[in-house]
């Protein structure tokens, strides 16, 4: 398969939003027209998404929603259960652990990590929290398959570097600083202060222009 | 000024990051190479994303450091306070109430709101939590700039378009569905079980290539 960008990635993730949506009201077909106005996008760049994954949909008719919306769990390997580590048992780390919509998509937070003694055994989230110590051989040994980060700026790069040698292959972190890992790892990262910087920047602007 | 791609404005708050990161080191000098890998992109794309804001660095000097974080910071909005409300007083709101980040890039959290009369008039993350019903005439009354909201899906859309209705024209939505506002307010999105998404196809389409 060619290389899919990420932002080709985020449109597929809104396509299936809306299709669940809109399957949960019983609506059976849709048009990429529909698709494009959710997405931010044209009805050719919604085709153009869809192409790179084979044909869908009939000319003139549209797509059928469960059908799309099967195939576009499948492509964004929604099939079945992921495992995943929070690493970071503050509030963000909690508040993510005990996250209904994760576990409707198949998302299980199976552990819940973190060096500070006066939170280990404890339970966040509905999770005990195991001492970070452990992490690096639990990886293998609880089959995790993706690592959330939950920690401060200061500690991410090493913690990183231990899930990375421990065998992960996908972190998604919160920490606000820019991580290094190797080109077969996949990062997200979500940094709330370069997300209001984005707000900032339009309204510093739009005074400018105005 | 021309319309600035939202990836741009992302670079320059990682480019921004960096500069306050070696800044604080004491180093005076980096490169548009040094830049580049940060940002994980080409010294030719630093360049241009400068461009857009004037002429930066010497040829064969490189930038300065202080100089250049400090045109990015006016550029991002930074050089001064933004006053910001919380709608949504639960544990993602509350984790961002507390976050020291914030307060040091000159974003205030002033104001927290919920409709729960279980949770209004109690503090969170450090500030007393006001009657949602307040929101839409306290947007003037206090100045609010920028919303986050930190509510459930269902109830996102109405409390976006209350808050359109009292005058915010930037918001910033955790709530796991897409929003929708008018062309002249800024709506960034972090949806988490989107971002995971991301991850899942990278894992999946990996396994499949292997």
């Amino acid at each position: 398969m060619k290389r899919i960008a990420e932002s080709t990635v985020r449109r597929l993730s809104i396509y299936l939003g809306f299709l669940e949506e809109i399957g949960a009201q019983g609506v059976l077909t849709t048009s990429s027209d529909d698709l494009a106005k959710l997405g931010g996008t044209t009805s050719a760049q919604v085709r153009k998404d869809l192409s790179f994954f084979g044909s869908f949909g009939k000319r003139g008719l549209g797509y059928s929603v469960p059908e799309l919306s099967s195939r576009l769990r499948e492509i964004l390997g929604l099939g079945h259960e992921w495992r995943i580590c929070i690493v970071g048992a503050g509030k963000i780390g909690a508040a993510l652990a005990r996250y209904a919509g994760f576990a409707e998509r198949g998302f299980l937070i199976t552990g819940v990590y973190d060096s500070d003694p006066s939170k280990i055994g404890k339970t966040s989230g509905g999770v005990t929290v195991k001492d970070i110590a452990h992490l690096e051989r639990d990886i293998a040994a609880r089959k995790y398959q993706i690592a959330i980060l939950t920690v401060p700026a200061e500690n991410a790069q090493h913690i990183a570097d231990t899930i990375v040698r421990g065998g992960l292959r996908a972190i998604l972190s919160f920490a606000p600083t820019q991580l290094t890992t190797p080109p077969d790892v996949t990062l997200r990262t979500v940094n709330m202060a370069m997300e209001l910087e984005g707000l900032t920047f339009a309204l510093t602007n739009k005074s400018t222009d105005g």
